[in-house]
């Protein structure tokens, strides 16, 4: 055996090892997804995700060395699935009403899928909003980099004429979040029907009031 | 000493311990209410309380029999309050959209007080909106009691004239509820300045949809 060939399979056993490490540390980090959806990310820790993942609690200690470092894991994967689901697809649609119109209802659907579920963002909201820290800290930059991709879409959809001239878009943003808010607590919380479209309708007047009526029938 | 002097020193030493009874009741539920504003409704129980008000946990436990009990009761003072400050004074205005307004303007002005403190209603969705129990029960017929408040305010002042014949009363509530609750995440967990005055606007702009155009400059 020449020493190229064993330096060659250390690599390659380097890698495998490597890449076995980042599939467990992706599956303890759905598992934990899932269970800080249910009880919150105050209900996420070592030992309860442990149980669920059948893994040794130094198993997962191993790869998110302290619960706050597993609790703000958690907010960045929901954060960039929030982006994949959300903006991603919304940011294909053409400069304009067409693209905010798509994010607002994609945050609809997805609002709606999260009904049984719970939606981290919100009721991380309310369990973070007088506790300081790097978990606080981590959550509210995610929200806060939702809605200025929020404000960017209002304002791009104003540059190009589908807006009026007048249009503030924190405050347009604003009303389109309160939406949301009503919709997940009607059906979540008051398991109420309709929701749903109440907050599509509400979404209609807001546009009657903010977007600019066509010049013709042909828009 | 007659008998009946007796019976009437037993029954003044009655009245006497039972308005003592009450007043200790009453100073653990402002103090359990304190709590739970800022610790939320789980963060309650008999333990912290009797170590909050200075009692003993069998002196707190006397007054409230369970942790549950204690929650409930703190949900119905809760309610109460909200009903002194927001609903009373309201319905005192004359019937019509300056009700509806006053109704507004009070709730808007209690979440405001409330940002330093969290509103149990809101946090309390997210704590119980999965799970089923009294506690959760008795939330959700508080905030039920308080929506059909509302949406009888709105149907008044579509009744008097004062909002168009084709308002739709719950459509309306779900729209000012979810100023509020944008108000209360943005006040509250992001810290943003402006959100009282974006909850407002965005009041007006529903009342510009909602509300009669005056048919002169008479009102």
């Amino acid at each position: 055996m020449t020493s190229t060939s064993l330096e060659q399979r250390k690599s390659r056993a380097g890698a495998r090892s490597a890449q076995k490490g980042q599939q467990t540390r992706a599956s303890i980090l759905d598992a934990a997804l899932a269970l800080s959806s249910q009880k919150g990310l105050e209900g996420l820790s070592i030992g309860a995700l442990a149980e669920v993942t059948g893994m040794s609690k130094s198993g997962v200690f191993a790869h998110f060395g302290s619960r706050e470092e597993l609790q703000i894991s958690v907010i960045r994967e929901y954060h960039n699935r929030f982006e994949e689901e959300i903006f991603y697809p919304a940011i294909r649609e053409p400069r304009g009403l067409g693209r905010l119109v798509a994010m607002f209802d994609r945050w609809i659907r997805r609002v709606t899928v999260e009904i049984d579920s719970g939606c981290i963002y919100i009721s991380g909201a309310v369990e973070f909003d007088d506790r300081p820290g790097p978990v606080r800290d981590a959550l509210a930059d995610m929200v806060r980099t939702w809605h200025a991709a929020l404000h960017r879409a209002i304002e791009i959809a104003r540059e190009v004429g589908d807006l009026r001239p007048d249009t503030d878009a924190r405050q347009m943003a604003f009303e389109m979040h309160g939406l949301i808010l009503a919709l997940h607590h009607d059906a979540r919380f008051l398991r109420e029907p309709g929701a749903v479209e109440r907050a599509r309708r509400g979404f209609e007047h807001m546009l009657a009031r903010y977007a600019v009526a066509p010049a013709d029938g042909s828009r």
